[in-house]
């Protein structure tokens, strides 16, 4: 049998997709399974959505420009104007999503074996781009009991190499929930200056800021034209996750030209997703802030109950919709896995993501999960309850 | 600034993509542009494809399987059954696009700096996937004399080195129209079964064969489930290059499995295209028979007048809907530019391909250009024309 290439065995398997037959096994045998395990809003998708794709009808529905249609980069051009950080279209290029968008900026920046700094614990995904492009991911250590906040610049200056080539940060922060101060990030901006490199922003989760937080792009820090590169999406913002619509945004040319090169080769986005998404774009502030509201009260129920249950830590979240929550627990993939295989409270249980496929150090968030706050409060309350009946019985607890 | 990777650099620019600020400016001009340069068709995509997504109308618009919806991994295993081919949904990995499928095939297979031979002319964007996953394409001569048939085993075996890992074939060929036997098909097994080797087939353009010729699968050659990997596509099929729908088939179990971590990493393809690409899939055999006598008779009207050109030649067409055409001339990017330019017949001119694009030998294609056949009959007899009555005046001719 021909060999499977060494990167296909080193791109991770989700430990969350390891504990899906077992979530599928317990709906069989008629227990109710509370998914706060995938960042999957249950929020409705904005009609204007399908109702422009209606409009549109093609007769032929035809490769778009690669870039993706001058109508979506417009409007998405005029909404980070309209946030403060004036961009034009040409500083816009379309993507099949944040993910293929990540992979474009890998491959654009970073040769093979080059290195990354990313705040650990961070989406498990970035760790299958960066197989993909071949660079590594260098982690740097947040604490919970510090709410995930950026380390200080000497921590970051101990690890830049000369393999480093740059820095990337998810604000408002998957899993954490984190929200990076401005001055956090002015720092971030000096670093990457200094060393020449580029600072990559996740921030698909920008308008999921809580608690009167002003979320701050990095496209606002001065004098970084060359080095801000930020990845968006409209999967969060416009629940339509399934659009797979997202987008690159840079004021650098060279790195823009470069980019262009990777989305010619695989032609283009989705047209009707990119059509839908033109029309979602022209939604008023009233519906950022409807779904902020929802959200707020979803997490402050979370964690109120949460925080009732003894033995269980949580940090403070401003901003997205995950909380990392530390339980009394010995690992938290073989309790993730119990709780799905073991356990049901009123007929039910909580199918939770283990904090260890976060952190790419061995042994770190082993007693964490991640929770996301996507489903109903009184559907929170429930699953908060089946957790708290669930720590109590847990062979595995840990104090 | 920081700098660019040394794939951004290495990523070619299309020659075609070079040539659009001269159409846009021949269009300025007033000058009709006849489209014989692109593989989009003018084909009226399936209305059951814009029904079938209107009837889904999800109130989410959510994740999908990473694999692919179900429906369509069935209808799609179903499809090559009824061809002949016996696979299931599991041997079906849906993809966005055949682009990501070859992307994810190359890094599930190949590490980097591993050889993939490839006969030439190919695809031009085979280069891009090859250096976004850091391989290398080994090219192995086909000639236009020869009617861009596959060359004898010896000289593939010739090429093969212990970096060697796979041969790619596209069937019926982009950009030359071949269509290879069932006899060359099985030499190919041959070799990939005695080099250990994968045998990709990018056979998007399956239906297109004409002449009462029938396509040959890879997936039907004996033997080889372990080797044989086909990557497939709506986009020609069905008229539906916007959908960004295509697909992975194999039936070798392990190779399945690498390539769906590569999958989960980029959540999924396009629910949308996904929905309506299930429904397209149980058009009747009667779609794809009346769009082969469209085909038939535009390659029919295109090579006969192209055969009246002096100095032009013409070789055998007989699937997919491109021609490689010699034409008397110095130098293919210089001619396709002029044409654009400097030239105009009857307030037309043509924008083709130029056959350079499609060869990585340096010096090859350079008396060539693809020409797709993608207009209205009546259009590509004008088109021919102005070719005609171009070739008169070029200042570039060589006989």
């Amino acid at each position: 049998m021909p060999q499977l290439s060494t990167r296909a065995k080193e791109i991770p398997a989700s430990p969350i997709r390891k504990l899906v037959p077992y979530a599928d096994a317990a709906k069989n045998r008629g227990t109710h399974v509370f998914h706060l395990n995938i960042g999957q809003p249950d929020i409705k998708t904005p009609p204007s959505f399908f109702e422009a794709i209606e409009q549109a009808n093609p007769e032929v529905l035809a490769y778009t420009h690669s870039e993706g249609i001058l109508s979506l980069r417009e409007k998405i051009a005029a909404y980070y104007s309209r946030l403060g950080y004036p961009v034009n279209d040409q500083q816009v290029l379309v993507t099949t999503g944040a993910s293929e968008a990540l992979s474009f900026v890998f491959s654009t920046c970073f040769n093979p074996g080059d290195e990354l700094i990313v705040p650990e614990p961070f989406y498990a995904n970035y760790n299958g781009f960066s197989v993909f492009s071949d660079i590594n991911i260098v982690p740097i250590q947040t604490d919970i009991e510090n709410n995930f906040s950026l380390p200080p610049m000497e921590a970051f200056e101990a690890l830049i190499t000369e393999r480093t080539k740059g820095i990337l940060i998810c604000n408002p922060g998957n899993p954490t929930g984190v929200m990076y101060p401005k001055e956090a990030l002015e720092k971030l901006g000096k670093i990457v200056k200094k060393h020449n490199l580029y600072l990559i922003a996740d921030e698909v989760y920008r308008e999921f800021a809580y608690d009167n937080l002003k979320h701050h792009s990095i496209l606002g820090l001065p004098d970084l034209e060359e080095n801000a590169i930020v990845t968006d999406s409209v999967s969060k913002r416009f629940s339509a996750c399934g659009a797979r619509i997202g987008c690159i945004v840079s004021r650098n040319k060279s790195f823009r030209d470069a980019a262009l090169k990777f989305c010619q080769a695989r032609l283009c986005s989705p047209a009707m997703g990119q059509i839908g998404a033109a029309a979602m774009y022209d939604l008023p502030a009233s519906f950022y802030e409807e779904v902020v509201v929802e959200y707020v009260a979803r997490r402050n129920t979370l964690l109120e109950h949460l925080r009732k249950i003894e033995g269980v830590y949580v940090p403070e979240v401003n901003g997205a919709f995950y909380a990392m929550v530390r339980l009394p627990i010995d690992d938290s993939e073989k309790f993730c896995q119990w709780m799905l295989e073991e356990f049901s409270h009123d007929g039910a249980t909580v199918m939770m993501a283990p904090g260890s496929g976060f952190y790419s150090t061995p042994g770190r968030g082993k007693d964490e999960v991640r929770m996301a706050y996507v489903l109903q409060e009184s559907d929170l309350v429930k699953a908060v309850t089946a957790l708290q009946k669930a720590l109590e019985v847990y062979p595995g607890r840990t104090n």
